[in-house]
């Protein structure tokens, strides 16, 4: 399947995004996109989770992102998000299946508060 | 990854939803879900797409369904879409990359319309 079936001005397709590159503005790169999390009754994509590290499973992490906090960048080919190395470091993450957050409003809040955006 | 960390109560995560069954209201398997397409700046989004079919690739077919034509049937493990096999027929879909369509304005006029539903 090429690009162009997955692709189209206003729409991406889900497995696109899956793995692209997450960068910031100082052009480091983050991780990539591991999965959208999508509102299930209203189809609203709330949060695309960005992971990261770590060799062999070691130290892989997972930082929900708000969907708003990300923009797409063509010549990267990959999202830019507004934070530097250091504001990740104390960004809502979280490692493994003991460790996965509720996914609420209270998480929500406080992940998109993080990101300056407001959680509706 | 266990399921619980690729879902809640009310979130969905999209690799959770690729390769999910769809079924229509008479029970008879449909297909599976193979993408979401999202807007890429609302974050909505608008279609997940269905394949079936067939061997060796052959006849193998995308149907975009409107995501609100979906239903999730915790009973069945997979979406429920009210279309018979014989209005599936009739149904916007393609085949190959050949095939593909805009996915525009008109293209979610005529899908949407075709469910019985409103593009907005």
């Amino acid at each position: 399947m090429s690009i162009d079936t997955r692709e189209t001005d206003q729409l991406i397709a889900s497995d696109k995004v899956e793995g692209t590159a997450v960068y910031n503005n100082q052009d480091e790169r983050l991780g990539t996109v591991e999965r959208f999390m999508v509102d299930k009754f209203s189809g609203q994509v709330e949060y695309a989770v960005m992971s990261f590290g770590g060799l062999f499973g070691l130290g892989h992490k997972h930082y929900p992102l708000p969907w708003q906090a990300l923009t797409y960048d063509t010549d990267k080919g990959g999202y830019v998000v507004n934070v530097t190395k250091e504001q990740l470091e104390g960004a809502p993450s979280y490692e493994g299946d003991e460790d996965r957050p509720a996914y609420d409003r209270d998480y929500g809040e406080r992940v998109y508060g993080y990101y300056g955006l407001t959680y509706m």
